[in-house]
Order: structure tokens, then sequence, then C-alpha cells
């Protein structure tokens, strides 16, 4: 494993295994890595010849500058998580400063409509068209075969999938699974900040999304399509029961669209294959205390579904 | 040299040549073509061992749906000219369908802000976006060593070169010489469309540019900077004291950044190195008759300056 911090580096490591023939995955990260991370990180090393993981704070991604200021750094601390994967560590982590990937102001943006209004774009604005552009820009400097983002933050997921389809850009993109506490919490660099009484209130995200599945299960037995105002009552009713939990939003979407169910074929009822499962997102934010937490799963998407299940809370 | 329709199509060439340790290149065009264009294909050529030319009159950029439906459309009489060009022919010509290159409204837009909204995108709105956009898309299917383009849209291929360098695509722009004919109108598509009167009015754009660089070398031989307010004059006069002519704009700026020159420091008076000669890009635009007609020079660019000189009207 080595630390690069400059894009000639990159490209050459890069460029030597891609000349030997080799498959290389990118992991784009912010750092402050914790296990969620490093699952996308065995993801991707299972799955390539060569896996670099990205640990940059992109300043352009972040709509208010306390926000940046007090994001956590601990380069040292994550290159020694990242170490203990033994033969799944990555072979290298770029870790660039900030004039490396922006040597003069950046004019260009690439922007994503539609997609990016709503759920946490609705809140922080510019905050995906900075994760879009700074996407580009490392698939340009890695050029990866497939790069691994977590399912945790789907709308940045749904983003980078558009882009990358819109754009042509030749790279295969993962979702890998949200990776969970054994009580459901979805893990974030952000638990940490919950005291004890906060962490417990914090299960009402996952705990709401299971009572949605709980209500898609029953319409589906029914033989009917879910009921996404159903749903999103039920999600809605769990989360604002919590403690000390404002709820920022639940919605109920299209899964790739991020439009409402009913603006879309594919969040449609089904279509009169039998294979063809009906798809919904459920989302759900809400402050815990002073902690902003996100949380989701797919009904229809039965993996999903039972991976959130497992959790006991 | 063969017809090349699919995305799947280009890259599977594109990768078999590259594989074989070739070099790659791009010239991506609207059709119609004319010396102008395969100037930049002989460019290409010459300096690769796999040249695509591509031949997409892109939706995106157009602002108004008749000039998108009245742009000229002649594929196998372009196919035609470039096979005249023998060695350096082409080896695939890439005619994408407009369904091809957008299966899906792309909401996906790269965008580049200060650069785009003088010269001729103060009059096309949107128009560069649609530039960027489907440039970055085909740098992402053909993934080019090198892109040809014309130094005539000089804004375009300024902008093109500031996308490449903020997202870090693995490609080098070349900006090849404005071809002109004998009598110093540059060529373009539009030129056909004058009439005789005004084939002999459209000159003012090559003389009125002659007028500026004769100013800017008075001032060089001075011993002093090139004063940017005289040349717009210049070229401003000789322009309006054409017949049947309507100016659109004068315009003297930096050539990398296309601000004012009081604003950069590369557009200022020389910073004490000898070596370092001032540079300003003077771009007009004008209707000739119903014909809108650009071009422009580089000022401090010797061989920039030279080519237009050696026309004579």
């Amino acid at each position: 494993m080595q630390r690069l911090t400059t894009i000639a580096e990159v490209r050459a490591a890069v460029g030597e295994a891609r000349r030997a023939g080799g498959r290389v995955a990118l992991v784009p990260t912010m750092g402050a890595l914790h296990e969620g991370h490093l699952a996308l990180v065995r993801e991707a090393a299972s799955d390539a010849d060569l896996t670099v993981v990205s640990i940059f704070v992109n300043p352009t991604q972040f709509d208010r500058p306390d926000d940046l200021a007090a994001y956590p750094r601990d380069l040292e601390g994550d290159e020694g998580q990242l170490a203990e994967l033994g033969d799944l560590a990555p072979d290298v982590v770029f870790a660039p400063e900030v004039a490396e990937v922006y040597p003069r102001p950046s004019v260009t943006r690439v922007t994503v409509r539609g997609l990016t209004d709503r759920l946490c774009g609705a809140s922080r604005p510019g905050h995906f068209d900075g994760v879009a552009t700074v996407c580009t820009k490392l698939f340009s400097i890695v050029q990866p075969d497939l790069a691994v983002f977590g399912r945790k933050d789907f709308q940045q997921l749904a983003v980078i999938r558009r882009v990358v389809a819109d754009l042509d850009l030749p790279v295969e993109v993962v979702g890998a699974p949200t990776v969970r506490e054994p009580d459901g919490l979805a893990m974030s660099s952000r638990n940490r900040r919950l005291g004890p009484a906060e962490r417990r209130s914090a299960l009402c995200l996952s705990r709401a999304l299971r009572a949605g599945v709980a209500v898609a299960r029953a319409g589906r037995a029914g033989g009917g399509p879910i009921d996404a105002v159903r749903v999103a009552n039920e999600v809605g009713g769990t989360l604002s029961a919590a403690p000390g939990v404002t709820v920022d939003y639940v919605e109920v979407l299209d899964p790739e669209t991020l439009a409402p169910p009913d603006a879309t074929s594919r969040g449609q009822a089904g279509d009169g294959s039998p294979e063809a499962q009906q798809q919904l997102l459920v989302a759900v934010a809400a402050d815990v205390g002073p902690v902003r937490l996100i949380d989701n799963v797919v009904l229809g998407d039965t993996e999903d579904e039972e991976r959130l299940l497992a959790a006991t809370s």
C-alpha cells in the first residue's frame, strides 16, 4: 500500500497496472473511514488487480465553510485501518492536497438536473454538482474499470450513475450495501457524535424503514401494488414518535430517477410481466440531537429488504 | 476508412488500436465539411496511428430549433472528401444517430462559467454548454490521445481546453490554424450562402483584423504594450466601413480566460522577462447580408499574425 499525492503519480501507477492487463478499481472517499468504507474497499479489491482509495475532502461539495472546516481529517488513522485489510488492502491511497486537485479556480461544473434538487439536494444547494464534478475528475485521473460507492448515500449513487450514463464515462459503477451496527443503525462517521440517549433515538431511522418494508410486504401479499402514501405515512409516523428527533424528509421515490413514483414507469404498479417487481426507494433524513442522519431501503429489492430486516432493534 | 454508427463499434475499433500500442486522434465535426475541416484531419492523421472523425449535428448546442433543422447534412459528400485525403484519410468516420448519443433525455450538463457568457455565448444561450457536454461525451467514447479543433472557433477551443484542464480529461487538445481563401476570408460552411456582393463585403473581417495587427506592431515597435482600446477602435472602424455589414461584436480579450485584458495577468503589458510577449485575442463577429461570420487573430502570436497577413485583399 503506497500513498500518492499527485495526479501524475497515480496516472503512472495505474497505467503500469493497465498495461499489464490489470483491472483497476476506485473507491472515492473523504476519509474518516469506518467499517462501511472498509466494506467498499473489500468489494473493490476482490474484483480488481489494482485498487485505489482516494481520500480527499472536496471543498466544492460543501455549501457551508464551517462544515468544511469541521470535517474530520485523520489520514494516518485511515491508512492504518486500510492496512489492516491485509490481502484486500488497497494498492494505492490517493491523498492529494486541494491545490493538486484544483490548481486554479474550477469554472467547469458537471451538473445533473432533476436528480439533485430533492432529498439531500434540497437543503444542500450545489452539493451534488460538487460531488458530480469531483467524481468526474477522479474517474479521469484514475480511469478505473469500476468504482464502488455505498448505497447509504443513495442519492449520490444515483447521481453518479446518471453522470456516467449521460457522459458515456467508461466505468462500471457498483453500489455496495449499507453496513449496519448489530442493532440496525447505518454506519456513518457522524454516529460518533451521538450521545447515549441520542444513540438510542437514532435507531428510529432503521426501525421506520423496517415498518415501511412491512407495509410493502403486506401489499404484495395481497397481490396489489405498493401503496406509496401508506408507506410514507408509516415511516414518518415511526420516525416522529422517537424522542429528540426532528424529521427532515421522508420520501418514497423511483430509485432510478428519484422522481415521485406516479411520474415514472418503473415506480408504477406491475407492467403485467410477473418477473418485473415494482421497486420504490424509501429515503429518510432526520436530526437526532445535533446530528443529521440519513438512511434508506429499496422496497422490492429483496436482498436490500432482507439486509435491513436482519438487524434487530 | 469505415463508417461506424454505434458507440460500441467505435470503442471496439479504438480499443484494438490502443492495445496494439497505437496513438488515437479525434476530430469532432458537425459535417458539411470544407477545406478547413480537412486541414484538421490532416493534422490529426499525421500525428496518430488511428484517426476518428466524428460527424454529428449535436442538437443540444442549438438554441433555435429552426437553426438545427436547417443545418446542412451531407454524409456521403463528407465521406467523399475525407476519402480523397488518401494516406491521411481517417480510419473511422463515427456518424451516430441522435438516439445513439442521447438514448434518454440528458440531464447531465458540463458547464463552463465565465468563458461562455461573452462573444458568441452572449447571443447563443446554452450553446457552449451543449458543446462542452457533447465533447466530453465524445472524449469518453473515443478516448483519444489528441483531439484537434480549429482556431477559427476560438471560443469553442478555449472552452474545450478549460473543460479538459478542469476535469483532468486525459486528452491533448490541439488548436489548428484557421484556413483562409486566397483573398483572406476564413473558411466556413456558411460562406457558400454569400452572394457575390456579400462575398466581397465579407473580406472586411480579415481586413479589420489585419488593421488590428498593424496597430499592435506599431505599438511593439515603440517598445510599449499593445493599446487594446486603439486596436478595438481600428478593427471596429474597418468593419463598420464595409457596405451591408452589421457588426455583432469586436472584442480584445485575454486568449486563455477570454476576460478583458486589464482583469488578467497574461493580458497585461510585459512582466519584465523579455521572452514573455503579451498576447491578446481580437475576435469579431458580423452579419454580412443574412450570414453571420466570425474571425479572429491572436496578437503577439507571431505565427498567427503572419498567417493572417499572408492573405491579400
